[in-house]
């Protein structure tokens, strides 16, 4: 047994960056303890084997306590994977949609077009709504007439990170058409009805974790529509199979995401996250509503992001100079997405309150001086 | 600021897992301190934007310092990847072999077999040669008439992890034909001439930090072979082009990889290093050479690995005991790969020398106890 001390200067700044983002601090405490040993294992996670008991004990609660945040029934299977939403823009396709057979997409921003883009790649894609043309400020409007009732599913994305919309309730797919959702971005925010999708998938580093994690959920009864000889880490099947252990998963990203489901879970789940996420979400909206124009919120008020708020001022410099002030005060993140410029603010679940507070203050008061 | 103190009791094992692995203590040590605030920055790596100046130079060291660790010359491209080789095994012939071509791949062992497997899903694939028949307990023997001189690559596996054989020296392909290697489970643990090779890959998770990060190396000509319209997370050209970062890249695992690089180049480089892993393979072989049969190693000693060590013993109730000792006694990750059974010591980079002297006493006390 060794002993040592660790004397820890620190600084934490108020992280606004759109993913990866800002995880809860106890998260890393706890991580930062268990590093060198995890738990009298004489090793850290990251030098397990994956087959060993301790790590599959850390898979299984992981699942778990996930299933217990969603309230997730037995006929939908959870699958730990890599490579991010934009390996299941392709996946997918490949998995879940027959030769045959086309599928839609509901395109909001830039996630849904490129989901659309692979999706292309791989077999018939159809686009029965977008609100590109008025770039993505809403939702698509569409009827029952524009949707195939054949198509191999209904894909949409329920929050646009660059764009900063946000789906508050599920569109409706036609009878017998399951519903898909990259839930990258706002999954584990609010409680939803899992039970109106055929499957979730979410990049974990936004809310659930770290970069390098994946979670897909599925309807089981889907699975009898993947092909035969997909390359075996791009085959849900057999990835459900194997139990997401068809090769060596990433241990560590697994282990971050199971703190967090933890952390989540001891806060009050789901439901008191979102209320939460509503407080910080209220925060600055009002402050850009209350701005007069100074501030101008891109997206229209009834699908604004509780995740990812955005918004522009009059000119360019006035949005840097913004950005940089800010971040003198130890406010990061804050510059929009490259591709379309202006400011914006995530406000993920481990995002303190506090940090939405200092944001709105800094706000008004950058108004104050400058406007 | 903040300041805390941590009062820290751990205790550290010999670590014989095949991987994911033992990693270096100091490297473990370097992340626990700076996962709350890297550096300064305020925040944890692990809540960096990829976009970030910091990410960037992070990502940036990692690669100049394999790069020089190598000695890689630019005419090769470095990529960090996901899903481990299980996904270069598909990847490797979507982007290399043409659609009119057949692929070569040389088989000494389980990852060899699999790699071929996946191959076969894909397109034309030949196996010149196999020691299948005899257990692979040798490297596979063949003569210049056995390839395919217009094989799109030939292909093999410098180390196999679960029969413990090794290619000291590479297979020699045919003019023209490129080599490709799955170095997994021994890269960087000794000089190679990269020279030689048109394509390595290596999931990070035996020599070169925790599992979730995957390297490829390619040399860049190759990459005009890649097709079009690949799924952008499995096209190598897109994915050089981005600098491997189309989409969010596994940052940590990525972080955890570049401070590995950077012991192993304080270390004194990749000769050091081989120096290192011969003392420690010596102890355990020499166990097993000098115990009358009492331990049998798996493969024939001119290819026996450096990096795992496989032997059984008379029955497999003292095989388990065998491990079962090892255990109590902090040697852990002794068994054999569940699908061949016997013992196996990992000995990768990062196991220190006395864990080998530590196992290769242990393995003359149970055998004075014991035989």
């Amino acid at each position: 047994m060794y002993s040592k001390q660790i004397d820890l200067k620190y600084r934490r700044v108020h992280n606004f960056n759109a993913g990866p983002g800002t995880l809860p601090l106890s998260v890393l405490e706890q991580a930062q303890l268990e590093l060198l040993d995890y738990r009298g294992s004489g090793m850290s996670v990251m030098e397990m084997s994956h087959r060993s008991a301790e790590f599959e004990a850390i898979l299984a609660q992981a699942e778990a306590d996930l299933r217990a945040l969603i309230g997730l029934p037995a006929s939908y299977k959870v699958l730990f994977l890599q490579g991010g939403a934009s390996l299941q823009f392709a996946m997918l396709p490949m998995n879940l949609r027959p030769a045959s057979a086309s599928a839609d997409y509901l395109v909001s921003g830039v996630w849904g077009q490129t989901a659309v883009r692979e999706a292309k790649k791989l077999g018939p894609t159809r686009v029965p709504a977008s609100t590109e043309s008025t770039n993505f400020d809403r939702l698509p409007a569409f009827s029952a007439a524009d949707l195939d009732p054949k198509a191999a599913y209904l894909h949409f994305t329920s929050n646009e990170t660059i764009h900063g919309n946000e789906w508050f309730s599920e569109p409706e797919p036609l009878p017998g058409v399951p519903l898909v959702c990259d839930m990258s971005s706002d999954f584990l925010s609010r409680p939803f009805d899992s039970l109106k999708y055929g499957l979730i998938y979410a990049g974990a580093q936004k809310n659930a974790g770290p970069a390098g994690a994946t979670i897909v959920i599925v309807r089981e009864d889907l699975l009898e529509r993947v092909p035969a000889n997909l390359p075996a880490l791009l085959d849900y099947r057999l990835l459900v199979e194997k139990g997401s252990m068809y090769n060596t998963p990433p241990t560590f990203s697994i282990y971050m995401v199971g703190l967090v489901f933890r952390w989540l879970a001891e806060l009050g789940g789901l439901a008191e996250i979102e209320r939460q996420n509503i407080a910080k979400a209220d925060l600055v909206y009002t402050a850009i509503d209350q701005s007069g124009g100074f501030y101008r919120g891109h997206p229209r008020p009834e699908c604004r992001s509780r995740m990812n708020v955005t918004f522009r001022m009059d000119s360019e410099e006035l949005e840097s100079l913004f950005a940089k002030e800010a971040k003198k005060n130890d406010l990061v993140g804050l510059k929009g997405h490259r591709s379309v410029g202006g400011l914006r603010a995530s406000l993920y679940n481990a995002l303190p309150l506090e940090s939405a507070q200092v944001l709105a203050t800094f706000m008004r008061e950058f108004q104050r001086t400058h406007g």
